[in-house]
């Protein structure tokens, strides 16, 4: 499925998080990804998230889809991903 | 549309742009707002947007679904949004 995930993370745990993050998904701007992975990925990622966030300070959300084909996405101001997303 | 708008911008520029984004959008996160929005609403938001941010230095994405049916949300932490989302 297609996956955007936003997070906000204390500033300390902050790197830990991107370098968990870019093992799975492709990084869009400060605290988003994008990417197409499978139910049991995501399942493992968010596992994996779940042992270093603070549950009561720390906040991911994940906007998934079933088919990239209902997204459209519009962007203004600089490209700051550091790959190409592959629609727009 | 449903849209999910993220943005990235300097602080000098981020007060004018959550008043901006308030106005048309449910902030739910750090730097991230989500609603339903008219094709003229949008243009409309990106038109102010576009004139308060500097583009080679902010960035601003916007998803669009046409049917919010398409999408599914998981979070995980604890909820920043200012309005309890009406799907989940």
């Amino acid at each position: 499925m297609y996956c955007i995930l936003v997070y906000d993370i204390n500033e300390k745990r902050v790197a830990k998080i991107l370098k968990l993050m870019r093992g799975y998904l492709n990084w869009i701007q400060n605290s988003v990804f994008e990417g197409e992975l499978s139910k049991g990925m995501l399942d493992e990622l968010m596992f994996k998230a779940g042992k270093i966030i603070h549950k009561e300070e720390d906040s991911i959300i994940i906007y998934t889809l079933q088919n990239q084909k209902f997204l459209d996405k519009l962007s203004m101001g600089i490209d700051k991903s550091e790959k190409t997303s592959n629609f727009l």
